[in-house]
C-alpha cells in the first residue's frame, strides 16, 4: 500500500484531501496527516479507511525522519520557511515531496542529491504558483511551436468573491491568507514594457491599474506584481519586450485601498505606540495632519481629494474605519489593526462562494501578422469550507500526487510545473474535473 | 603624558583635531591616530610634537588592545555599527571613549560594567546627536527650575550651504554624508501633538513639512525626523503633550526632493535590472507610466502637476535628470543613481561655506501664564575643508576629551550628554569659542 504523510492541514488542504480520498477509494494508499491541531486533523481523515493523524511539529526532527521513512510521497502544507528541512529529509530518505510554495535558493540547492537520488521534489504546484505556471506553458509552447514570436505575456490572478455573494462596497471578502491581503505589494515592483523597465514604488502601485475584462465575469483592475522580470527566463522568453504580472481585484477597489497606503495604514515594520484603547477613528487620525477645526472625514475628503458622495469615501465608510469603536488589539502594528477590522468586515460568510479568477494574454507575431491570445478562467467555490482557492490549490497537488505514486511524473531534482513532463498531465486532469481554460484567439 | 587615541579619520575630523593641536600647545598630550589610509592619517598630525599615525583596521583585535591598553583615552570616529568592539576594549581596559555616534543597546548593556571599572562612556557627543541634547537639556532644566511646565518642545537642524554660497535652485549642497542625504526620512516617523500620536509615512513626509523662521537667516522649512517620542524619556520631558523633532532644508526643497520620493528613486533595497549604459532621462522615465505619446518631462509635469516655469520642475531640470548623459554606474539601487547624480550637482565648491542651523521651540506654563522660547543657532563654516559641519560635530568632542583628561567630568558609566554634569561644562566652553544659542522669550 502507498503510503502519503501530508504535513500541516490548514485551510486550503480540503480539496486535496477530498482528491485523495476518491483515489483512495480505488488505488490502495495510506494517509498519514501530521499537524499541531490533531482533532482538526483527526476530523480530515474520518472517511478514509487506511489513514491516521498524527500530533507533529515540524521542530521534531525524529518524528519528521520516521514518518517520511514510511512515506513514499511526503506532501508538505507547511508555511514556506518551514520547507526546507522536510525537502532535505526527504532528499536524504530518497523520498518524493510536494508543495504549493515558492521554490527557495536553499532547496533549490538540492537539486543534484535529489537526481542522484532520483527523487522528485515538486514546487509550485498550486494555484498561484502553480496553475499559473502550467496553464502560462501550455500556451507559451503551443505559440512557439506553430512558430509564433511572443512580444507580450500579461497574466493575472485574483481571490475574490463570486458575484451571488458580493454584497459589500469593497467588491471583496477574505478567501485566504488575511495577513498577505493586507501586505499585498510592499516592496518594489518591476516588469518590462516595450522594451523598458519598469519599477514602482508600492506608494504608486495601487494608482497604476490597468482595466481587465473577463468574458462573462464583468470588469476588473489589475495591479502589477512585485518581480515579473524573472519570469522571462522561468518561462523561456528570452528578450521578450512586454512581461508583466499582476494581482485583480473588482474595479475601484484600489483607489480606496490606495487611502490606506499613502497614509501607512498597511506597514508592518513598527508597533503603535499608543494602541491600548484607541478607536479605529483614532487609529486613521493618528494618520492624518493635526487639525483643530477638521473632522476626521474632512481631513481624508480633503486630502484625498474625495467626494463625500463617491464610490471611495462609501467603501471607507461602511469599513468603520471612522467609528468609535474601541480596536481589539492591545500591541500591534498599523498592518495588524487594518488586518484586525478587515477580518470583522470582510468575513466570508459559510454560505458564501469565492471565485478564483485567472487570466493570460499573449500577443506574437505568426507569418508577419499579429495574434493575440486571451486564456481565462474562472472558478467559483461551493461554501466558505469548499472554496474555489482550496480546490485550485488541492487538485493539481492531488493530481501529481496520483502521478508520482503511479510513476507517471519522467522527471527527477527539483521542480517548478513549467516543464511539459510535468503540466501537461496535470492540465489533462483538470480539464476532465471541469477547470478548464477559455481561449479567444484574436487576429490583429 | 596623556594619551589620545583617535580612531577613523573621515572628514569630519579636522575641527576636532585643530581642538586637540590647540590643547596640546599647553598641555602635555600625545595623540595617535588609527586609520585604513595612513597616508591621510600623517597628514592630519604634521604640526603635532607628540603625535604618530598608524594603519588600523577595527577588525584587528590585537593592535586594538595594544593601543587601547596605552592610552588614557579612545575617540572613535567610526561609522556607528563598529563602535561596539572598540567599546567593549575601552571597558575592558579601563579606558573612557567618546563618539559622536548613536548609543546602541549593545552599548548600553556594558553600562554596569563601565561603571565598576570606573570607565567614562560619552556616546551622542557631536552636533546631532550631540548638541542637539546639550543645548535642549539646559533650556528644559532652566525652564523646570524657574517652576515652568513644558507643553511643546520642536527641535530642528539642518546641515546646509551658507547664504554667500547659495548657488543652485535647491538652495543646497552636499556638506555631510551624501547617502545618508539620500536616504533621509525613509521608515516610519512618529511623534505627537496636543496629545495626539502622529505617525507618517516615508510617501507623506515631504508633504507634511512647517515653515522654520530664523532671525537673520530667513525662512527654512522642516520635515520630522523619525522616532521624536523616545526624547520624551531621554529628556524627561514625561507626558508632554507636543513633541516634534525635525530636519531644515531651505523653504521649496522638500516638494521638489518628493518628486524622487513618490517615483521610487531614493529606494535603496534592490538593484537596477537596467542600468548598464542607462541616461539619466531612462532612469527617470523608468519610475513613470509607459506612454507613446508624451515625453518624459511631459510625464513627470502631468503626474505631479507642475508648472513647466514652476520652482520644482526647475530644480529637476537644473539638476540634468532629463539629460541624455550616461550614468557613471554599471550597477546599483536607484538610490545609488541619484546620489551619483547629485555627487556631481550638489559639490561643496574649495571655497564655499557650509551652515549648520539649529531650533528649538519650548511653549511652557509658567505662574498660570505661557511663555514661548526660540533658541537659535547658526553657524557658517570657513570653506569646503574647515566645514561649520566639522567644527559643531569636533568641538564639542575636543572639549569633552579635555574635560575627561583633566578629570573634570564627573560621570562614570555610558552616557549621552543629557546630564548637567556633562552638558554644563562644554556649553560654556563652546560660548567661548563663539558657539552660542541665541534666545528668544515672548510671553504669550
Amino acid at each position: 500500500m502507498k503510503q502519503i504523510f501530508l504535513i500541516g492541514a490548514g485551510r486550503s488542504v480540503g480539496s486535496l484531501i477530498s482528491y485523495l480520498y476518491n483515489y483512495s477509494q480505488t488505488e490502495k494508499i495510506h494517509l498519514t496527516i501530521g499537524d499541531k491541531n490533531l482533532l482538526h486533523a483527526e476530523g480530515l481523515i474520518k472517511d478514509f479507511t487506511h489513514a491516521k493523524a498524527i500530533f507533529f511539529d515540524v521542530s521534531d526532527n525524529e518524528i519528521l525522519k520516521e514518518e517520511v521513512k514510511k512515506a513514499d510521497l511526503v506532501i508538505s502544507m507547511l508555511p514556506a520557511h518551514l520547507h526546507f528541512s522536510v525537502a532535505e529529509m526527504c532528499v536524504a530518505c530518497g523520498k518524493h515531496m510536494l508543495t504549493a510554495s515558492y521554490v527557495s535558493s536553499e532547496i533549490l540547492a538540492l537539486g543534484d542529491q535529489a537526481r542522484s537520488n532520483r527523487v522528485k521534489i515538486i514546487m509550485e504546484a498550486g494555484l498561484d504558483p502553480g496553475l499559473d505556471h502550467m496553464s502560462a506553458m501550455a500556451e507559451i509552447n503551443d505559440i512557439k511551436e506553430k512558430g509564433g514570436k511572443i512580444v507580450l505575456f500579461k497574466s493575472f490572478t485574483g481571490g475574490l468573491i463570486a458575484p451571488s455573494d458580493d454584497t459589500n462596497p469593497w467588491n471583496y471578502k477574505l478567501t485566504w491568507n488575511p495577513r498577505n491581503v493586507v501586505l499585498a505589494g510592499q516592496g518594489v515592483t518591476q516588469f518590462i514594457r516595450n522594451n523598458r523597465y519598469k519599477y514602482i514604488p508600492y506608494n504608486n502601485l495601487f494608482n497604476r491599474v490597468e482595466l481587465i475584462k473577463v468574458k462573462g465575469f464583468g470588469l476588473f483592475e489589475g495591479y502589477a506584481n512585485r518581480d515579473s522580470l524573472k519570469y522571462r527566463e522561468l518561462y523561456d522568453l528570452g528578450d521578450i519586450p512586454t512581461i508583466l504580472r499582476g494581482t485583480l481585484r473588482r474595479t475601484g477597489f484600489c483607489k480606496a485601498w490606495n487611502v490606506f497606503v499613502q497614509l501607512g495604514m498597511t506597514d508592518d515594520t513598527y508597533q503603535l505606540a499608543s494602541l491600548n484603547g484607541m478607536t479605529y477613528r483614532e487609529f486613521i487620525n493618528s494618520f492624518l495632519i493635526y487639525s483643530d477645526t477638521l473632522s476626521v472625514e474632512e481631513k481624508v475628503i480633503e486630502y484625498f481629494n474625495l467626494k463625500p458622495e463617491g464610490d471611495v469615501y462609501k467603501k471607507l465608510e461602511w469599513l468603520g474605519i471612522f467609528d468609535n469603536e474601541k480596536i481589539g488589539l492591545t500591541e500591534g502594528s498599523p498592518a495588524m489593526v487594518l488586518q484586525e477590522l478587515l477580518e470583522l468586515k470582510w468575513v466570508l460568510e459559510p454560505e458564501d462562494k469565492d471565485m478564483v479568477v485567472m487570466q493570460h494574454q499573449f500577443e506574437y507575431q505568426i507569418d508577419k501578422k499579429m495574434e493575440r491570445v486571451i486564456s481565462s478562467f474562472v472558478i467559483i467555490g461551493a461554501d466558505a469550507k469548499h472554496t474555489a482557492m482550496a480546490k485550485t490549490v488541492g487538485l493539481p497537488l492531488g493530481i501529481l500526487a496520483k502521478l508520482i505514486l503511479e510513476d507517471k511524473l519522467p522527471v527527477v531534482g527539483v521542480h517548478i510545473p513549467v516543464v511539459k513532463e510535468i503540466y501537461e498531465p496535470v492540465l489533462k486532469e483538470l480539464d476532465k474535473l471541469g477547470i478548464r481554460f477559455k481561449r479567444e484567439l484574436i487576429k490583429m
